[in-house]
């Protein structure tokens, strides 16, 4: 069923969402909405240019947006300390509330350009632009090697569940194309493919919007790794086969008694792995741990529009008034959860996150 | 959640695939490559256009195709024997061959396409065109006539399993658009709809070619049964809201022990249903029941092509080569089954099914 081997594909580095280099004058990123067709990288250098692509989805994932938002404050406050010194106050300070308020539920975005921002307001009065900026940027590289080693970290502590040869399933896209570094779900896979620990990954093309599909059978195709496609209701068939050993999902919140939300479809998933006898392992960064909120029943889950259930790319694949129910996420109750893997380490159950 | 209720919407009778009015001089079908766009109906009067009509899926679902390879050969015959009595053997015989090898996996369509071509051949050697022609006429009419009551047997039986106000999850289409009557998985629901027992239905859109949303959703709103579509992944997540009472699927193959071969992603919902604690009804004309297979072991699971996964109406969703699993069918084990209903009744565990 797999017919490629990992010396048929040469191995390359996962591409992340979000690059910075030293020195770097722009925000890089993977433009992820030409994907899977194109391998655009864009250099962004004025905030509107930012706004936009981070609104537009040209970057996404909970970690890479925060790394993005940081990376792009630092950038635009090197600018302003150079050529507008005199306005440098009122310019970063409108930045960051533009930059905060391009997705404002993503949690990730407003605290990583709350952090850089923040780092510019020390060093008493007297601290010139430049100087701020200076801080301003160390504090983005800070927060991008942070998530570079979060990514490193789940990878080595989800490597120790796996074994060599293994076929994982996974959902959505909790890999690189997340991060700024090897992903969350997808770290353990990098992580044993880079050591030649053969792994084989199935994908969920996971409709509505096939982040499976488009974003992580793109990037483990690239990076050498074996990939299989399927859509949503071959998971099941595939597992009863005996062809699956493991399960790995990434996570949007993990409430303190370990239920998890996620994208749509994770909730299935967990149940199916249940019923076969198969592992079903969270992997997400400490950030993503909610202790204030004691269990998964009190998660607001957010509707969609009905017109990415109905449509596809523009062409219309259901009845034009259908009603349709789309929540973006679901729970998956910790009862079904086989462990927790942060970059601080494996959670088994009973799992009690306290703040 | 469902914004339809029975007074929302006129009540319209369930549109079949397949018509066949007294005196009809074509085939005459709904066109389901135009569906949700358009309701299109099409009179066929040549060979060439009926057989292109099953090959490219215009009338497709099992008992609709072996239906409407019935008419088509009578119709034929009919104009044969008014044309070109001198010809009228070697033109049905080579009509029915060119019928069945339209879809030659289809063991409908050869079965009936059989039935009406053997009842042209009675009546001796000086039977003429036009009586032989006849012969085959009634017997695409009984063909047609027992797939309508086929139908309405189903519903009867499987709305006893049902009560007045529930809500049902199904998955593919086996509904109007695959018979001549009011379906298979869908008749109870026609049925109780009918009797103005408020009945609602989620429908799965079914990955990878959407029977759900373009059929099932298309056919259930225009008769007036309140319907909201899903995809595929979010099933198990309004199961574990307490929305769904029952799942009606139908089957393409039942074997002697009651393991049920039907459309990828059935047996994911039956998982799903059984961890819940949801009836799983199976949905099913006697035809499809095949005794001389013990089990689901057995059956041979057809593999489509990949590009059904790696785009959706004709936008690339995937990389271009990467590796898909795209098998037509999945089995059931008949333990995850509830009751199998057909036309001549409602069948418990544990099931026996001789020939």
């Amino acid at each position: 069923m797999l017919s490629l081997s990992t010396t048929d594909v040469p191995s390359r580095a996962p591409v992340s969402a979000v690059t910075f280099a030293s020195g770097a004058r722009a925000l890089h990123i993977v433009d992820q909405t030409r994907l899977p067709g194109a391998l655009v990288e864009l250099a962004l250098t004025t905030l509107p240019e930012m706004v936009e692509a981070i609104q537009s989805l040209r970057v996404r994932g909970a970690p890479a947006i925060g790394v993005a938002g940081a990376i792009a404050l630092a950038v635009l406050a090197e600018r302003a300390a150079l050529e507008n010194p005199a306005t440098f106050h009122a310019e970063i300070a409108s930045a960051a509330a533009a930059l905060r308020a391009a997705r404002p539920t993503a949690v990730n975005l407003a605290w990583a350009v709350d952090r850089v921002f923040e780092a510019g307001q020390g060093g008493g009065g007297d601290a010139t632009p430049a100087t701020r900026a200076r801080a301003m940027r160390d504090e983005a590289t800070a927060i991008f090697e942070d998530d570079v080693a979060m990514c490193a970290h789940i990878g080595a502590h989800g490597a120790t569940l796996l074994r060599p040869g293994m076929t994982v399933l996974t959902h959505c896209n909790a890999g690189a194309l997340a991060t700024a570094g090897i992903g969350t779900a997808l770290a353990p896979i990098y992580t044993m493919h880079a050591r030649g620990d053969g792994i084989r990954v199935f994908a969920n093309e996971t409709r509505p919007l096939l982040q499976g599909a488009r974003l992580t059978a793109w990037e483990l195709e690239r990076a050498g790794v074996p990939v299989t496609l399927l859509t949503d209701g071959m998971a099941a068939s595939v597992m009863r086969s005996g062809a699956i050993d493991a399960v790995l999902v990434g996570a949007d919140r993990i409430t303190a008694n370990g239920d998890v939300a996620n994208k749509i479809g994770t909730y299935a998933v967990a149940v199916l792995a249940r019923h076969h006898g198969i592992p079903f392992y969270v992997l997400a960064p400490t950030s993503t741990l909610d202790p204030q909120t004691p269990n998964g029943g009190s998660i607001h889950i957010e509707m969609r529009d009905a017109d990415e259930v109905r449509s596809l790319a523009g062409v219309a694949t259901a009845p034009r008034g259908v009603t349709v129910h789309n929540p973006a996420f679901d729970v998956t109750p910790a009862s079904l959860v086989t462990a927790i893997i942060t970059d601080q380490g494996v959670f088994h159950p009973p799992f009690h996150f306290a703040s």
